[in-house]
Order: structure tokens, then C-alpha cells, then sequence
């Protein structure tokens, strides 16, 4: 008698609790090695869900080595992934032993519930809403083949041999002058070139925080910050964002992060850090007023917490008028400020970089050293010459006109074809819209269905380390042709309207208790 | 009446013990901003020590801001870096306050003591052996621009795209086919693209290691892994290498790790890594035999500890017969082998390997992930197309040809114009050669004198965690031209004999104790 039990009003997918309840039972030993388990239409049938429900269960625990199937024969519990759980045995002498039984040497048992686990499954030909990331077809390759030509040629020496920590200095140079002609106040000493948005978290993970230190933070987020502060165990709180639509709190409240709730939240811990996106936020596209930025930098200033400003997204801006960034109106030297090429470039290209205080720029590059040494130097050279040449700012701005035209192409398709009762986030700029379901839906199931018809967005439930929302969902739109983007708004608009006519119908058939038997 | 104390015999360099004694003097109050401090030169007539000694811990007083010389009026204690010794005082509300005690958010106090610190005062046109470095004028640059090109025209949105944490698809085929053709018995699967070398530390650190566990590695051994580990809060225990000159306990032993040491150091510690580079090893060039690489694999099979083996110098090999990897010689799937294009080709393209059974390879990648994302993909497509063309192999065959010239270059002038009493070690490979003084003589004090004379090298204490020896310089040769070796070393041999006699005649003077009033 396995019993699994299902509840289908959790924020939890089905798929999930199936998932997750096989794996406690094979933890526990209840399913040993060798075990038969029922095949998927079996178990779907037994439970009262979708095949396909029980389908993704299965292929999350065999991709995990739990379970694996064998043609003709069932499917079957292996023994492979379980060493983590089990009591060692004694060390064998023997060096044609089977080795290590790494799951026990591992540093964390990690959840693997990140985006990325979707990526590769992006089908051939598919509408993929999933990632923030730019428009390949625009990228300027003569351009860039003739900065590559010109760099290798005129310093290639010094780009392929050994260089600095703090960056390729002809990079140092462009990029300054190109944020100075943006209206920065600063010195060059208050820059660090990175790898990048995600390799500057990691580095002030390293310079700021310990096991247990606490990070407040916008709840939803950028997955890769919620990643990469667990991988640190830093402890994240969430401070949540307002305007989303799935607000019964403050339905009018003015879109971007509560600034009532940060305050309780310094109050209440003493964090070390503040993370924040104030321009076209990811996951939500909420940018800050200006209003509440300065009431943020008072508040830092106030509890002595220094903010990191996510600025990625800032440069992105289609509509209404420029905000100063959080660095812009820092007067107490405060702010931290995390900006890349990644999105208004080529994330192909690693480089990002850090602007801070000269105390803190300088510790960064002693851990950006420890790290990686320094960031790699033909991008950095390119990225140079491509600053240099003013290929940068004109690529830019070329840019926001092909994502302005597509951010209008979702907004006129969500009108169109979305049942009543979603809603929407209205972003000026940057890459993605959040879009709320009316509440019982789950995004994550809904994905199962719009991907069968070709089309895929991000579930809503990877941005929150709190309090996750499952009716929520990400479509980053930068990427998307505008035809693509009707189709695909309209074949989410069709899946999304049977499964509420579904819902309405079959409020009573998931509710009951089952058990395998 | 401020005491400084100096110990002639300590192997804490005189520069350093000054730096630290005048640090501490602030720390404790005894001086406070504002104070002046005595001219280098009139302190170093007091302490009986070189002006330069003096000089140089100024120097490092005033990097660190503690100290600044104002021209004409002598030189103060600043208040600036006192931060982190200080009571914190309450908040000030006002955003316009001279904003963070940086010093106290910082996770550590850090180490400055760092190698590339010396790297920046490099002065033009010396004869540097500091770093183990390609030589930049063997470059290919016209190969690498040809690669440049084609990649960015056959292949350009995709590099310039997001790409996958795996690595460039290109390049994972390219180099396993090559490292098929060196004989690599090993699945696709069982590779990871990373950074590099530093970068494949941090991986690993981040996958395995939780402050406060134990790696088991050579010392001395490469700063950066000393360094990624301080960082970490991972326990280093260090393993001697025997063979390198001095090595009063046994003097006739085979070069490289010592396997009694290492298996007593099993017995003692639960280490949940062995680190080890058995070719051309860091700094000190010595090779592991094939004997004690099976000795390795097996108590590394005993214990149960994985190993892993740095093999980035290993294609560098210019005389005798090559030895097996560990990882080739792997049969109880230990080994976690690290891997890289820095030494073998070009170090400003952040591009290195690993390779290691498919459970490691699975968690390193979603640790590379959560860690930058993925390496940059222009570097990775010119290096893919670059091995592809057979170019790769090509530029190795050339490359161990110009650096054997240079290692017996090397050795020949050695063996002129070192004084008796110096030994070193005969590497067959790699990019260094280990040089140990005769006891009492201190590298770090030595340089100050070749530095003079444009002569650099890296002192010994770089590269040790415990038990320093001060008597002992690592050159890296590898990137100076044969001329240029022999003018350095007959520089390095006049100062060290004239140091030799310094020293012969002044046993007494140094060792008085001095106050400063």
C-alpha cells in the first residue's frame, strides 16, 4: 500500500506532489531498488489526473536517477540516486571499486527547480516567451566583426596574454566615457568590469555576506539572485511588488516594490544588503517612482544597509521619461550599482560591470581575482571598440524601437485574447510583462498544455522564494517577433480559456483522496 | 615612547613586521589621525635597517590608506581604514552623511598578501620571471583573427546569444576530439567548459566544500587555490613536496608530493578534496612518477576522498616520457580533473575544463550556472575553431620547443651565476623553476634589491599556507626571452652574493632590539 495524496488546491503542481511523494517514498525505503511502479496512464488513472501530469513527474524523477524505464518491461526504481540518504558502509580498498558516492560529498542537496531546466526543452520552431534576452536576428555582426578585426589586429598581444582584475583598460576607458555622456558623476576608480549581472552577485555574495546573513529583497525576483544568495545560504527576505494585479492588499497602490514593507523589513532584520531592480523589474516590469527611490535611500541611509541596484534593464526604456537611477541620487555613497552589456548587447559576450565606492570596488577586485582572475579579453575588446566607435549608443537606440514595437504587439494581443479576469503589468521599457490568472490557476500546468501547441512562457513560481504565486507567469516579449507574438498570445488566450471552462467544471473531480495501491 | 620591535630572524620579512607594528600601533589608539610619523629615513637610522625596508612598509601603509605623505610637511596617520576596529556608532539619519562603514559589512578582513599585488609595479622594461605566463610574442595573431572571423560569420547570433552552461557547443565537440586524440578514454558528458583554472577552484569549492571542511594540497602550492580556499573558510592541510632543495629530512628524495606525508595526513583529517598538479607542479616544477600516482589513486580509493588534479601545465612537457594522468589512470571514477587553454594558449581568453564523472560534471554546472551563467561564447567559438583546424596542436608542438630553450637557458645561467649554497629544481616541463637560498636569506628582501636593478621574481612566501619558507623565489620563465634570462639571473646572482656577504658581515648589527621613542 504506496499511498500518494494529492492536493489540488496547493500553490503546489500536481506533477510536483506526484514527483516529490515518490521520491520520500523511495527515501524512506517504502520503493526499493528493482521496484515496479505503475506506468503512467495507470497512475494518471488511478489518481483522477492527466497523463501527462504523471508524465512530467516521471521525467523529472528519471532525470534525477530515481526511476527508469525499461521498453517492453515497467518502469522501475534504480538505486543510483538514493546514496545521499543512506547510512555509509565501510570503504572499500579496491581502486576498480565503483568510485565515490558523490550525492554524500555534495556541499548542498540543491533543488534543481531552476528556469533554466526548461531552456533545453524549448521544441524546434516553438514562440518562446521564456527568456529576458535580446533579439538575436538585430545583432550588428559586420560591426562587430570589424571591431574583432580591428582589436586583434591593434592590441592582440595584450588581449590573449594574462590581464587585470579590475579590466581590459581600453574597455575602463570607453565604457567611462559612455556613462559620463549618460550624466555619471563618478571616477573610474568606482568601476569594475565583470562577467556579468549574475558573476556580480556572486562577487558581492563573496565580499559581503555569510552563512546566515540576511539580503532583503523584491519577492518576485530575478531567479539567478534567488540561486545564487541559497548556494550561499544567505538568509533572502522578500519584500514584495506592488501593481502586479494579483494585489488584494492595495489594489491602487503604485506599481514596484512596497516601500511600507521594506521598512518593516529593515526593522524587523538586520540585513546586510538591499537588492533591488528599480527600473522594469524582472520578473514584473515595474519601474520605481522617483518618489518612492528617494524614500529607499533614506531608509538605507537611515538603518546603514547599502543597496545594490540591478540596472540592467534601465537603458531599455520605450515610453515616458527617464528616471535618475538609484546611483544618481545616492548622496551618502550607498549604492552599489550592477550593470551589464547582456541585454542592451550580446549576452553572449560576459562582461558587465560594477559601480560602487572605491572601498567597495576595491574589495570586489580582490574577490573578482579569487574568482576568475579577470574577465575574458577578446569580448572586452570588442565591447571597447564597439563603445568607441558610438556603435553602442546607436544599437542601442535602434534596439528600443524594435522591443517598443513588440512590447505594443503583446500589449495589443494580451488585450485581445485574454479571458476576463487576467491581468497585466504595463511596463515602459525593459523585456517582460507579468501576467496574473485569476486565482486556482496554476501557470505551471497551464505550460504543459501551451507547450504541446508550440508555445512557452515562464511559470511564475520561479521568481518567488516566497509566498509563490502559481497564477502568476513571466512572457519576456524582446526576443519575439510581433507576428509570433499574436500567435503565441492567441494559442495562450485558447489554452487558458478551456482550462478555465475545464476548471469550472471539474471543480469536484480533483478533490477527492487517492491512494495507490 | 612607540615601541617597534623588529625580529631579524623571524621569516616574516623586516618591511612586513614594521607595516604590521604600526598597523597595530593604530588599532590599539597609540597612534591616532593626525599623528605624524618619522621620515623611512630617519626610522630606518634608528631601526638599523634599509631606508628601502622602511620605504617599502610605507608604502603598504599607504595603500591600505592608513597612513598619507603630505610633500613638505612629513607623513600622518590617516583616520581612514580604522573603521572595522572601531565601536560602530549610532546611524545618522541624514542621506548627505559620509554614508558606510564599508570595513565592517565586509565578510573578512582580507589578505592583501596577494602575488598580482607585485604584478601592477612591474616597471617598464624589466626582466620579470614573476608570473608563469605564455610568451606573448609567439602569439598566432593572424590564425586567431582568421577564427575570429569565421566564427562570427558562420556562427554570430548564436555566440552573441545566451548560451548554455554546458559550454559552446562547437568547442565541447572540437576539444573532445582532441582530447580523444591524446588518448581520453571519457564521455562527452564528462565535460564542463569553465573560465578557467580559478574559475574551476571556485566551482568546485562552491559544489563540495562548506566552511570549516578540509582540502588535503601540495605545500607550497598555486596562490589562487590558497586563495579561493581562505575565501571559502576551507581548511587547507598541506602535503610537503620533497625534492626541491630543501628538504633536510630527505635530501635524496624522489621530487613531488610526499605520499607519507599525504596518507598521514588522510589518517588525521576527514579532507573532502586531495588538490594536486602531479605534471610540472606550481610553483616548484616537480612531477609526480607514475609510481606515486598509483599510490595516490589508491589512498585516495582507500579514504574515499576524490582527487583533483590540476593538469594545466601538463602539455608542456619538453623532454623525457610523458606519464599517464591520474585521470587517465583513473579506474574507481575519483578523479575530478581541471583543465585550461591559459598555459597552452592564450590566458586573456578565460577558457578552461573540467572533466569528471557525469554526477560531478551534472552539479557543476548548475554551480557554473548559478555563478555566471556560462563562459563567453566568442572565446569559445575562436578557440573551437582555432583547435579544429589543428591549429591548436600546431601552436603547442611550437610552443614546448621555444620554452625548452628557455628552460635551459635558465638552467645554464643558473648554474653560472648562482653563489654556492642555492639549489633548484630541473623540471622537465611547465613554466617554472623552484630556487631555494641558502637558510637565513629572505627572497622578499632580495627583491627589493633586483627590483632596483629591473629584476623581479615571485618570493617563496606566496605560495605557502603553512610552514613559509622565506628562503626560497619561484621564476617563470616562460614568458622571458633567452637574453633576457641571462641578464636577469646574473642580476638575481650579484645581489644574492653581495646580500651572502652582506649578511656575513652583518650577523650582529641586525640583531639588536630598537626602539622608537
Amino acid at each position: 500500500m504506496l499511498p500518494l495524496r494529492l492536493q489540488p488546491g496547493s500553490h503546489v503542481p500536481l506533477y510536483i506532489q506526484i514527483r516529490d511523494q515518490v521520491r520520500a517514498l523511495v527515501v524512506s525505503g517504502a520503493l526499493r531498488p528493482g521496484d515496479r511502479i505503475p506506468a503512467s496512464r495507470e497512475l494518471a488513472r488511478q489518481l483522477g489526473v492527466h497523463r501527462t501530469t504523471v508524465a512530467n513527474a516521471y521525467a523529472e524523477l528519471e532525470a534525477e536517477g530515481l526511476i527508469h524505464g525499461h521498453v517492453g518491461r515497467g518502469t522501475f526504481i534504480t538505486g543510483a540516486a538514493t546514496g545521499a540518504h543512506r547510512p555509509p558502509t565501510p570503504a572499500t580498498t579496491t581502486a576498480g571499486s565503483d568510485g565515490v558516492r558523490w550525492e554524500s560529498l555534495f556541499a548542498d542537496e540543491r533543488g534543481e527547480e531552476t528556469l533554466s531546466r526548461l531552456l533545453p526543452q524549448i521544441p524546434h520552431g516553438a514562440i518562446s516567451f521564456l527568456a529576458a534576452k535580446p533579439s538575436a536576428e538585430h545583432f550588428p555582426l559586420d560591426e562587430l566583426r570589424a571591431c574583432a578585426q580591428a582589436v586583434l589586429r591593434n592590441d592582440g598581444r595584450r588581449i590573449l596574454q594574462l590581464g587585470s582584475s579590475d579590466g581590459y583598460e581600453p574597455l575602463r576607458r570607453a565604457l567611462f566615457e559612455f556613462l559620463c555622456s549618460e550624466g555619471l558623476a563618478a571616477r573610474e576608480e568606482q568601476l569594475l568590469i565583470t562577467d556579468g549581472g549574475q558573476q556580480s552577485l556572486d562577487l558581492l555574495c563573496k565580499a559581503f555576506l555569510r552563512p546566515g546573513d540576511a539580503v532583503l529583497m523584491e519577492n518576485p525576483t530575478y531567479p539567478g539572485a534567488i540561486a545564487i544568495f541559497a548556494s550561499a545560504r544567505v538568509r533572502t527576505i522578500g519584500v514584495p511588488v506592488r501593481g502586479t494585479g494579483d494585489d488584494r492588499e492595495a489594489p491602487m497602490a503604485e506599481p514596484g516594490l512596497d516601500i511600507g514593507a521594506l521598512e518593516a523589513a529593515l526593522v524587523q532584520n538586520r540585513a546586510k544588503l538591499i537588492l533591488l531592480t528599480p527600473d522594469f523589474q524582472n520578473p514584473t516590469g515595474t519601474t520605481l517612482s522617483l518618489a518612492a527611490r528617494r524614500q529607499v535611500l533614506e531608509l538605507a541611509a537611515r538603518y546603514q544597509v547599502p543597496v545594490v541596484e540591478d540596472h540592467i534593464y534601465a537603458r531599455l526604456r520605450f515610453a515616458g521619461p527617464p528616471l535618475p537611477s538609484l546611483k544618481a541620487l545616492d548622496r551618502a555613497g550607498m549604492v552599489i550599482q550592477l550593470d551589464s552589456f547582456s541585454k542592451v548587447g550580446f549576452p553572449g559576450l560576459r562582461v558587465g560591470w560594477c559601480l560602487a565606492p572605491e572601498r567597495v570596488i576595491e574589495r570586489l577586485r580582490l574577490v573578482k581575482q579569487i574568482t576568475d582572475l579577470h574577465t575574458d579579453q577578446l569580448a572586452q575588446a570588442v565591447l571597447a571598440e564597439f563603445t568607441r566607435r558610438g556603435w553602442f549608443a546607436k544599437h542601442l537606440a535602434r534596439m528600443c524601437k524594435v522591443y517598443a514595437a513588440r512590447l505594443a504587439a503583446l500589449e495589443a494581443a494580451l488585450e485581445r485574447h485574454m479571458p476576463d479576469g487576467v491581468q497585466w503589468t504595463r511596463p515602459q521599457g525593459g523585456m517582460c510583462v507579468w501576467v496574473t490568472l485569476p486565482p486556482g490557476l496554476d501557470s505551471s500546468e497551464l505550460l504543459m498544455h501551451t507547450r504541446e501547441r508550440g508555445v512557452l512562457f515562464a511559470p511564475g513560481r520561479y521568481f518567488f522564494f516566497q509566498n509563490p504565486q502559481p497564477n502568476t507567469l513571466r512572457l519576456g516579449f524582446a526576443a519575439v517577433e510581433e507576428r509570433k507574438i499574436a500567435r503565441g498570445v492567441a494559442v495562450l488566450g485558447d489554452v487558458l480559456r478551456r482550462k478555465m471552462r475545464r476548471q469550472e467544471r471539474g471543480r469536484w473531480e480533483n478533490s477527492s483522496r487517492v491512494s495507490l495501491v
